[in-house]
């Protein structure tokens, strides 16, 4: 029987989640549930229900891990312990500075109902964690570097365009390729946030407006452009459709390490994802911890997971020995 | 209390395991075994024991995981089994078609005595077989390459100086630069033997020797070199020992696969090593395992694992707080 599958939540990530099921055979999407008007949801898979998210408490028997696919801003720090008592959960927080708070919160929740939670899982948090993790072990003596990009920043390009007199923008992040190459030179640079990536934003302005202005506003605005060099590039609605509508991400975690006696061997360890589509991966990422979720739960555990405490063979339908004679 | 470890097997992989420790605070090398003569080995290690690898028997109390640094092709096959009742155990063993037998007679041993053994440990296979794993699981319609080098393969330069005439060797293993940029880019190319590597020979013939026909006798060696592009380059001892006495390797595993309800999104997923020595990186691989193994025996686990089974955060010293802060 298939692992049944709800979503909550039907942006970007919530469709990548959905179209990541449709490529693992004993998964299905049970439910999507939405806090908009379930009528207005086109959804493709044809056997999921729609329903409304306040359904969820009703639904328990009929979903055997929930894929959390709001946002960390304010979405999931309420609605991962909500639900972690009900169902196995699986979530992407990616807000750094709070995990400490958050996998408290859902584990407590997780262990009242005797549920798994998988918490911050993806590329990063996710994929680029686990590989500072491997890395870090084998090289405990050495120097981790994570760059980001090229890729599309949702977060900066809402930021931009909450400037007046700005209709829409896209923001990519683009690490600088001097720094990658210093980096895996193995000579340890020691790298400012400006050294290692820079800012290129296309921004659609509203007719009439002060084009200075606003780029002077992108490039000033603090956290998000200041510390970095920032390009602005004005074009049109029609531009922006046809050349920024993806939304391309990916990056690179590298390690560099030494060993011997004498420290006299260097090692470079270097981890790189080059993504045509964000959501989809990231969806992908989730659909995989959701069937860990499910093994581990069947199997008696309980309480909040990250994607350092699960063994990389939950993750696979295929059994210990199938792996050992296929992936080993 | 410091984690003891024993080492059985001095070569360059015992001493590598050796030079690990000595990075990892949590451990100690208590002692190392030998077959030869403790009294003919130099240890560096003051405070370590050098004992007849027949004590082992008797020293179950001084040692909490063993290190097992011999070959894979007849040493471990009976090692690892004859201690893995003993003691926890971690091993390289990497003669792929015979994983199944070896891990069936390791889980017996180690479920007998209680212990946890960790089998085919160290980058490949190790770290590579995790990227392919986690890889696998995150894009299950695709393709994997896994390419070695460029590095010193010691079985094909073994290999060599089995010929008549040779009386030294060293054998690179070079991928082909097209073959991985055509990987890269997603084309999911199909790729002979011969397209994905080629050998490079370095050999110093004996006085008086028929260089044409050990050059020969190289490149129609089957398995070894008859699927290969091979160059063959005479050098002089000195040479040898001036330009090519280090044990380098590295290489990279790539999985390209797409998602998408119309899979029309591609993505590369690249993990790459680039080793100054082997022996060394292996071996601060198996330290690593090392600590998975003494802790999941402390919490009562047995039996025989692979790095599919153990997660992640047996590997750091670090508390699940600690990583999540730092590396989540």
């Amino acid at each position: 029987m298939a692992i049944r599958i709800g979503i909550l939540g039907y942006g970007n990530l919530g469709k990548g989640v959905e179209s990541a099921i449709r490529q693992n055979p004993d998964m299905e999407l049970a439910a999507v549930f939405t806090r908009r008007d379930p009528k207005s949801l086109s959804v493709p898979t044809k056997d999921a229900q729609v329903l409304p998210a306040d359904e969820l408490e009703g639904r328990k028997g009929e979903v055997d891990v929930l894929i959390l696919c709001g946002g960390s801003a304010t979405d999931l720090p309420k609605q991962t312990p909500q639900y972690a008592a009900m169902y196995n959960v699986v979530d992407s927080f990616d807000t750094h500075a709070k995990i400490p708070g958050h996998f408290a919160a859902v584990d407590a929740q997780a262990k009242r109902g005797g549920k798994v939670s998988v918490i911050s899982c993806g590329w990063d948090p996710g994929m680029f964690s686990l590989n500072r993790l491997y890395a870090s072990v084998v090289l405990p003596e050495g120097q981790d570097y994570t760059f980001w990009g090229k890729g599309v920043s949702q977060g900066h390009s809402d930021a931009i365009r909450r400037i007046c007199g700005v209709k829409d923008a896209r923001q990519y992040t683009v690490p600088v390729p001097e720094a990658v190459e210093a980096v895996k030179s193995g000579a340890a640079p020691q790298l400012s946030t400006r050294q290692k990536h820079t800012r290129e934003c296309f921004v659609v302005a509203q007719e009439g407006a002060d084009l200075a202005r606003i780029e002077q506003e992108i490039k000033a605005m603090p956290n998000y452009f200041a510390d970095y060099d920032t390009t602005v590039h004005f074009i049109t609605e029609e531009e922006l459709a046809r050349d920024h509508s993806g939304l391309p991400h990916g990056g690179c975690v590298i390690r560099t390490g030494r060993t011997g006696m004498d420290l006299e061997h260097g090692h470079v360890v270097e981890y790189r994802l080059n993504l045509d589509s964000n959501p989809e991966f990231t969806g992908a990422v989730l659909v995989a911890y959701a069937r860990a979720a499910y093994r581990m739960n069947q199997e008696g555990m309980s309480g909040c997971k990250t994607v350092f405490d699960i063994a990389p063979s939950y993750l696979s339908h295929k059994s210990g020995e199938e792996l050992r004679g296929s992936l080993l």
